[in-house]
């Protein structure tokens, strides 16, 4: 199960009634944040989710709203006493960036790694789940984020008792583990049937729509994107500040084949993004616009 | 008229029901901001009170809790279209950490001026009112502020009109102005009755309590001071911490001969404030804890 909570939903600038959009996700004991502008450890001490297992931090680019509050969170992980790494993901430049920011806290209870995206898509492998980056379209450099965690086949009892593989082996060989056993060699594709449907989740801000993005997203469970303008006549500010509309994000959901999406990064001017949820419902029928801290579990298929 | 409001009563990190502790004070067309945390900006916006108009920020050190909702502040400064230079005052290395902390807002629509305290007291002359930097005692170079309004003398109609000084000069001399006329060199002094009593506020966070202190709030109208603790027994932490407790914030304003007294910067293990306040009567009768938005409009006396 993948736990996600989109712990703000603004754009531009922290409002007394509406966080910076940052998103996190739980799974399977390992915690992931995409980005952390001001105010994101209030947000996640707000929904009472923790801060210490925080194991990966991406980062979509280094504009203020989606960084600002880096320093504060690693300060708030320390004080919840982590002393395991945290890995940094982002655009070229970040352990730049972070270490510049971390002059006001040179000093932390754990080590930082930093992964910087060198390619237009790139994957980082987690063991459990895969996280792949790939360019956005912004007017600094940007980029949106895939997390997919694949599911093994099914075990096959018939079999494994068919071949006489032994009970005691039959969890190390579901786990993926291969085994060499009385001068036989046993792999898990001995006893399990084909892969199964994983979970695919997109999350993109702030960009124009792109093929790219679509390609990225394609059949994803859930896409967050940004929906900056809701309003009807947005289209020309949006392409003039490299963002996008509710009805641009619908399209490119709807494009990609995703199962839900979720319009995040409201521009400060819109206050009541559910107003045009339905127009863009016309587009992409299950668009959802969000308040801060939307939950939802994402459970791999029966 | 000096207009006060504390905008966060929290000390080492910002919680999901106070903000982290800032001081913001208005006076004829000016703002002055003391210290600016994560979240800063959004407790401002949450009292109403505009960032446009802010031409001083001091910071008392460089710990997160006091600086890192700056970079915040300043683009939300931006985006309500300030664009005079703003004057920054705080301790050595200022420009350094600023600088250092702007990695991810480069390009302001406004200036900034550095000045760095020198000295273990220092004042600084703003025309309407000044700003004495003390130095505190914590774990890293801190100060302590006061704001004092001057107030000249009453004016004085019977004197002035025996000295034949013609009406349309009354209020240049009022103002301070000295004016040649009609060969006679005249003076405010001329026209004008003692000084009278003028306005005087001191802040100081984070600190032990000091002699340095209490000699700069003394007679102060409102002394808002650290208070991290508050429960019994807290005197040992607090002196290892290099913080104080309520009782000593107390003891600083009954020795200094303020007015006043505002407990701020509380332990996050600290809920509620208000059950020790009394206790912190029973040396300082005029001892208040706050809550986050606490306002206070200080008057010249009649």
């Amino acid at each position: 199960m993948l736990d996600v909570c989109l712990l703000g939903t603004g754009g531009m600038m922290p409002l007394s009634y509406r966080w910076l959009t940052s998103l996190m996700m739980r799974y399977n004991g390992t915690s992931i944040l995409i980005d952390c502008g001001e105010g994101t450890q209030i947000a996640m001490a707000k929904k009472g989710w923790s801060p210490k297992p925080i194991d990966i931090i991406c980062f979509t680019h280094f504009h203020a709203d989606h960084i600002s509050g880096i320093v504060g969170m690693l300060l708030c992980m320390g004080n919840a006493d982590r002393t395991e790494p945290v890995t940094m993901i982002g655009p070229r430049g970040l352990e730049r960036v972070i270490n510049s920011m971390r002059i006001i806290a040179p000093e932390l209870p754990f080590e930082l790694n930093f992964i910087e995206i060198t390619e237009l898509e790139q994957e980082f492998d987690f063991g459990d789940f895969r996280i792949r980056a790939f360019r956005a379209n912004h007017n600094i450099m940007c980029y949106g984020y895939s997390l997919e965690i694949d599911r093994t086949g099914k075990f096959d009892v018939e079999r494994a008792k068919a071949l006489n593989i032994p009970v005691n082996m039959w969890g190390r060989l579901q786990n993926g583990e291969e085994i060499e056993y009385e001068g036989r060699y046993l792999t898990p594709d001995m006893v399990l049937g084909p892969d199964r449907k994983g979970i695919k989740l997109t999350y993109c801000t702030d960009s124009r729509p792109t093929d790219m993005i679509v390609k990225n997203a394609a059949d994803s469970d859930l896409f967050i994107c940004e929906g900056m303008y809701g309003e009807p006549g947005m289209e020309k500010k949006a392409r003039e500040n490299k963002h996008m509309t509710f009805y641009e994000a619908a399209d490119m959901a709807k494009r990609a084949n995703v199962k839900e999406l979720w319009l995040t990064h409201y521009s400060p001017s819109l206050n009541y993004p559910k107003e045009y949820e339905n127009a863009a419902r016309e587009i992409f029928p299950n668009t959802h616009t969000c308040k801060d801290g939307r939950t939802k579990e994402i459970n791999f298929e029966e």
